[in-house]
């Protein structure tokens, strides 16, 4: 399973309709994701799944250059009922069609029935002309997080949750990991950012900047709610080894401060970045660290533009930029 | 736009599903187009368009060689309600998107809504990447058929229709043929066979199996219901001259006996073949022309392989092979 940074052939999203999660039947979200679009339309294919009523809404609002296609889904989250892309040893690209059950099921799950989006991946892969290992595992996209080099990030909070897998144990796990998705080493970090809803999912928590490199969210207000878990993310990760046995770069990124909705807190994370070709697409969030977020994120990604967008209308619905893309390696 | 009896790129079809024009929930009939798409995909890619509730089931009943993806319809004529597809001047592959009413709108329409055939050929070309030309002109794919040099057979009964384009008279229909189809002669027939809710659709009449060599339906029995309509239509053949001004070879196709539904003449005609590439697919009505019918075509398509198939369920419908494909040219 190749790094995001890798480069890619394209890009899928999914666009957002349902109006018990976007306000005002979804038209600023509507606007927000097409924002996105254009912005990786700009360096990459896009392609937007979108339901037979949305259709031509989409079209419209959509640049040309984006690819409109219909796929029936519950809601818009790419990156957990997509594919997980990989490259096979014949440099074929192929999808891992993981179990989907809406975060949950029906043990805190987000939302019931989930069917349209359990039938996502197959959709995907079969426009694209890609073969699905279909996996006996659940298991969102944007709870696991890799290298490209046979390392994977995850979340105890997530991944041994008993309303995913209750059958399986870790060491299970991580056999299903490394047999889906080539990781042989994987780092357990603990749990996620407070109003992650998803349980925990590493891309608010970590991402692998380059084989080796990873950035972090960090709290250094002892008093903040994410203390606690952040710094115990942290000490995990100055402790992890990758697959070939090194040690981890950590660099810091910052958190902005709390967003709330109704007095929850809202999981707004600078880590939640989508890497695409040649840019880097930051959310940001009216914060004072947003300047901070990106600057970091530039030395990161030295020959990548840095691109912030607004991410606040997201970040109501409870994700920004990686939960609502899907990247597709480049092959060869 | 290129003859059907040119090489093919691929072959797009529609899953039935209606229970109002499929009997049984429509088995019979999945299992009928899953026989045709089986056949077909033997020699050339087939994607089948089925809506969401439908697709793990057309997903299981077909070959892993046919592609399957999400496209809402309101029935299952892909000739009719897909683009046709033509190749321009730098031999790019795009799609004619027509106007499509159900055959007749609220004037003798055959259902109501139709609006998502509308947006089929929109979603068959985004899939396909080809740019689209949306034509100001209501107009089903089987209503027309190209020598592929210029040259165009359609009725008058369909295309004069004022359940169509009351707006526009005969010269205007000719001039949009000749903008989106490159057709700049076209050949008019009169009416169609009984039975066909079409209003009379070229496709069950006369069609072009080579530049200048036509094969039309021929009733030799005066007494026949048909017998006047395609006495009519053969005349207007032998007079007619291609856009070389070339006469044109016909050959004639026999029809099989009356075939009623609740004493209803259903409109089973050996013209509905399609050409696929290295094979001609010919519905059977197990009639005792099915073999002439086959031998003819056998004749006219010495390269080809003549592959027939069992068409009565699907006529049943009110429509066999031709009606239920559409084939995308070959552009090397």
């Amino acid at each position: 399973m190749p790094g995001e940074f890798e480069p890619h052939a394209g890009c899928w999203m999914a666009w957002p309709e349902r109006p018990d999660n976007w306000r005002l039947a979804a038209a600023p979200a509507q606007a927000a994701f097409a924002a996105v679009a254009t912005a990786i339309a700009a360096v990459e294919p896009v392609t937007m799944a979108v339901s037979d009523r949305q259709f031509e809404h989409a079209r419209a609002m959509l640049p040309a250059s984006v690819r409109v296609v219909e796929i029936s889904t519950d809601d818009a989250w790419m990156r957990d009922i997509g594919p997980s892309f990989v490259v096979d040893g014949d440099r074929e690209r192929r999808g891992v069609d993981w179990r989907f059950n809406a975060w949950g099921g029906l043990d805190g799950g987000l939302y019931c029935p989930w069917d349209r989006d359990e039938r996502v991946a197959a959709k995907v892969l079969e426009i694209e002309g890609a073969r699905g290992y279909r996996a006996p595992l659940v298991l969102e996209g944007g709870s696991i997080h890799v290298d490209g080099e046979g390392t994977v990030l995850t979340t105890e909070e997530c991944l041994l949750n008993p309303n995913r897998n209750p059958q399986l144990n870790r060491p299970q796990i991580e056999r299903y990991l490394a047999d889906y998705c080539a990781a042989r080493k994987c780092i357990w970090l603990g749990r996620g950012i407070v109003g992650d809803d998803t349980d925990g999912h590493i891309d608010e928590l970590a991402r692998f900047v380059a084989p080796r490199v990873v950035v972090a969210a960090k709290e250094d207000d002892p008093a903040d709610e994410n203390y606690a878990a952040l710094a115990d993310n942290w000490r995990r990760l100055e402790l992890a080894r990758d697959e070939q046995g090194r040690p981890l770069e950590i660099v810091p990124l910052p958190l902005p401060r709390a967003l709330r909705y109704e007095n929850a807190r809202l999981p707004a994370s600078y880590c939640n970045f989508y890497i695409a070709n040649g840019v880097v697409i930051v959310p940001q969030f009216d914060d004072p660290a947003d300047l901070l977020a990106c600057q970091t994120l530039g030395r990161l990604f030295p020959g990548r533009q840095i691109r912030g967008l607004r991410a606040v209308e997201l970040v109501w619905g409870l994700g920004t930029f990686h939960c609502i893309t899907q990247q597709q390696p480049a092959v060869e």
